[in-house]
């Protein structure tokens, strides 16, 4: 007995000289593109496996509740990486190739906050926030390291140029095959912890896919029931899997927090090449629930229960504002931070007093969500779906009827009437930093 | 050491001592009535809490291809009870409280099947296969005891009789306080747990809801994000709680297999007090896929590797087969038994070739499924939804377009018709019980 209690005593005097003391978290953020909330195992998809994701759901928080920034691929990015609605910058959309803009210099990306925390960063994946510039590119905003394609992986030729696969400010190679991304993006990620070691590191891994064109790596084709779509799923399942992996048995598991959700809603003009938004209606493009509510969930063992279901309204913005709560960095006061700190029981509680805004194709508020009301103004569905007769404005209790069917406008115009003055309120906000807006957008 | 490895073998003998030998596995059933697909958290539904289905799942097995015998009531609770398509018995769909029909006595039900092999049966719940002559209620078709509502708890004054709770064969009361259904129900099933010791026993619980009339108890009434159709679910979620937890607590967990299905699809014509069958189209009455697919959850622990997502075709008419094999009951072969052996590995394995067939409201083949393929011969929709303007039939690939959006029948009509001789074959099979009709039905 004696001699147990000396060598547990040792064994945690060595452990503590080994860990640095207060050592900041490492942060991984793992996204997804075209993801719908239903092509997961674990919120109900019955073709695609997902056993890695699954079990980081169950070891971590699903959220339930959480939307991207917006229905479109650049501006959800924007949101993602600086808290704030893209709109704010005078910012929207989708960029194409050859698009003048890019990320604003004066934004400060999650990256380069975490940098000026210590942090080593590197990103992996599709930027989208601007290329026609070097000042747009990931090194010129906070990432040490990046390697990735630039934008969509449909914009290639013939419609487009040759895309270039870029390491750093260089292009690495034209036209990549594409059926190599996910494990090579998988493989830099594993690389930039092994070099890390002591140091705290942020990871950003925006995949390519499930973005249409689908190209499930080798070992992955024709081998999901639910076709390409399922095989590019499963592909990114196991690339999750190979990195919690390497987290638990490297001991790094209680020091990473590692969050899983993606830009937008699934692609559903893409037939059976498009995922599914589960039981919501619509998909990417449109400020249905379909277009935003996404699949989330966040791994931290040790510091998040395993197991919980998180209904509060959060989003992608809070990404940032929560990250950099955790690291003890402060929130750029110069500008409106749209994000809040999810960690925050107090943020968490104010759960039905929190407004959420969707933002359509033309940059302009679509709908808006306060608690359980949605109140849509405008509406729109790259499928052209109409999914109502009813004039607009259209009130849903969210809560109670998730999948947007049964419009309440008429018994409830007090409810219309806040959520109206809701919106013009934050219209006239968006206006307050014109400095934010690039000269392109002035003139 | 060698005190403790004495201890060991001591405590070995001693639990081998109290374990009955080859004691026969207690099984029980656990059944909602019109709970959709997606209502259930690990479906991805989002509103709605139900941690212990959640947990039983991840404990155990979860389907995700399982479907009702019928997406009707009567048709259903037939089909699980027998392992039998109920059309053969030329029975089908729903029964009054004043109809003459009912179950038919040359019928061996599961609770028979289980009794002949020295099980303790038990049912708590609703019954609806036939209340107009002794001979149909639970006590004269294998059950020990019963207590419930014997049909639908909308089956109420004016419309109806005043409805009996019975007990046995007994009126306990009329019009009972629906809100105690949940409770009483549970707690009798825990009393004869307790009740039964060594015994092996049975118990099917058909819950009266979430068929509306929705009526939560005291303690879940206004409870959920989800109105009173998620106060119901939780209700439920608690009720399957406290009989996994009593399982575990008592060391019971190993040697009791524990299902938990629903009878049909939601009852989506109800809006807001019915379910939601997630991404699956329709609902309860319908042949599209949200008519018959279940949240299916196995939980046996030892037994059953915990986490599985099981993707075969299943069905409620296999749990019958599966629970005589278990307990090493012969099944029926003077009729045919359509259920297999879900824990056959052979018959798994065999997956793309089963066949399943969907029965309409008149008792005749809408729809077959044969592996990933399904067929609608004809489509009906109690909301009265026309899905598609194509001529029929239409084929759906399920394993890639799970939401039968995509017809693909004019790109393969070689599975068109396969499957319609598929059809046709079965429907010869249909009358190969004659006698097995009721007299009502031959005249």
């Amino acid at each position: 007995m004696m001699k147990k209690t000396l060598s547990a005593l040792l064994l945690m005097l060595l452990s503590m000289s080994f860990a640095p003391a207060q050592q900041k978290p490492n942060v991984i953020i793992l996204f997804a593109d075209d993801m719908g909330y239903g092509d997961v195992g674990i919120n109900g998809h019955p073709t695609i496996r997902t056993p890695h994701l699954d079990r980081m759901a169950m070891e971590g928080m699903r959220w339930t509740n959480f939307y991207s920034t917006s229905p479109a691929c650049t501006a959800s990015r924007y949101g993602l990486l600086t808290g704030r609605y893209p709109e704010r910058s005078g910012f929207g959309w989708v960029l194409n190739p050859d698009s003048p803009r890019g990320i604003h210099p004066k934004e400060e990306t999650l990256a380069e906050l975490l940098k000026a925390q210590g942090y080593r960063t590197a990103m992996y994946g599709k930027w989208h926030l601007g290329t026609t510039n070097q000042e747009f590119l990931p090194l010129q905003n906070g990432f040490d390291e990046y390697l990735g394609l630039p934008y969509s992986n449909d914009m290639i030729p013939p419609k487009w140029p040759d895309i270039p696969l870029l390491s750093g400010n260089d292009t690495l190679e034209l036209n990549p095959d594409q059926t190599k991304l996910t494990a090579l993006y998988t493989e830099k990620a594993l690389d930039f912890i092994r070099k890390c070691e002591d140091e705290p590191f942020f990871i950003y891994l925006p995949y390519a896919m499930p973005h249409v064109p689908l190209y499930p790596g080798e070992a992955f084709q024709g081998k999901s029931k639910r076709g390409q779509y399922g095989d590019v799923i499963e592909e990114i399942d196991w690339s999750v899997g190979q990195i919690l992996d390497y987290l638990r048995e490297n001991g790094m598991a209680e020091n990473t927090l590692v969050w899983f959700t993606s830009d937008n809603g699934p692609w559903i003009i893409k037939d059976e090449l498009g995922g599914s938004s589960g039981l919501f209606r619509d998909g990417k493009g449109s400020t249905w629930e379909g277009g935003q509510r996404e699949p989330s969930f966040l791994w931290w063992p040790g510091e998040v229960d395993p197991g919980r279901v998180n209904m509060s309204i959060a989003s992608t913005k809070d990404v940032y504002t929560t990250v950099a709560k955790l690291v003890g960095a402060e929130i750029p006061v110069d500008r409106v931070v749209d994000g809040i700190d999810l960690f925050s029981s107090e943020e968490m509680t104010q759960d039905s007093e929190r407004t959420f805004f969707y933002y359509g194709f033309d940059n302009t508020v679509f709908a808006v969500r306060k608690g359980k009301w949605k109140l849509h103004i405008r509406t729109h569905s790259q499928t052209g779906n109409k999914h109502f007769e009813d004039p607009l404005p259209l009130l849903f209790d969210l809560d109670t009827d998730p999948s947007e069917k049964y419009n309440l406008a008429k018994d409830h115009p007090e409810i219309v009437l806040e959520l109206l003055t809701h919106v013009e309120s934050h219209q006239q906000l968006g206006a307050e930093n014109p400095d934010f807006y690039t000269l392109e957008e002035k003139q």
